[in-house]
């Protein structure tokens, strides 16, 4: 299990989530950055991803929607600061079902030796922004991603042949 | 005078900032946009200021540099989220002496009839980060920076040869 942990407190225009998983830190990296495997597990079960526009460095834009059963489209986007490294990227987030209100997300891939910790800190432009998104269900949306997230590692790990030792 | 109010609200990871114009909002809009004039009044006035990069675009790279008479040089790089407009702009900030450490910095250009009314609201990853940022003499920066964009907008004014009243 990966355990994740989602921290949104009182009054603060944050959220914080860390989750662990048993897979080295490139091949964590790889499932945040290649839009083929990220497309696999971002967002909640009920979703399918496509990933329109993906581009992981200095100024590059991402652009992907969420599709669910009864045929709505959740898009979002956003754009890269800095290149992305093994230890993580700091990017910008939009729902463009509520243009204008922006939040910047840092990720962290922490290489724990046994594993990878896997930690973002989103900051939004107001307290009632985060809690826009809290209503709208993003807690669903980060545990079952990252539930799924860990079973690709998994499977990306048994078709590397290696397990969890694997050095990263 | 444009009566910058700064505010940095205990225990929360944001600064706010207020300053009123007597100036059109295009005039505005180009005094941010507009590497030649925002070199004129970016900053404190200590410094002077070279613009490497400007580019107010979505995915847009700026990257400028603040010299003070003693030689330092003070460096400041981000990436603009969307397309700026007359409404204004939203960007992240890094300062490079604090590598790591990235806001998001939101303008807001309101027209109110007489002036224009800019806001600026800017979320920090911590309060730490923040309270750096205060601890550093952002408050002088940004004070004098307002103080000189008025300067500059008068001048604006002058050379247009219209005044306030003109539309926006």
């Amino acid at each position: 299990m990966n355990d994740t942990q989602i921290s949104a407190p009182p009054g603060l225009p944050q959220i914080i989530t860390a989750a662990r998983f048993d897979a080295p830190r490139y091949l964590v990296f790889r499932a945040f950055m290649e839009p083929d495997l990220l497309s696999q597990w971002l967002g909640p079960r009920r979703v399918t991803t496509t990933i329109e526009e993906y581009d992981p460095r200095d100024g590059g834009r991402y652009h992907y929607t969420h599709h669910d059963a009864e045929g709505n489209d959740y898009a979002f986007r956003g754009v890269f600061h800095g290149d992305p490294s093994l230890e993580g990227a700091v990017q910008t987030f939009e729902y463009e079902g509520a243009p204008g209100h922006v939040s910047l997300e840092t990720l962290t891939l922490e290489d724990t030796g046994d594993g990878t910790l896997v930690r973002t800190v989103s900051v939004y432009q107001s307290v009632e922004d985060r809690d826009a998104m809290v209503e709208a269900g993003m807690e669903t949306g980060v545990t079952e991603g990252m539930e799924r997230l860990e079973m690709l590692l998994d499977k990306l790990k048994r078709e590397s042949g290696g397990g969890a030792a694997r050095a990263a």
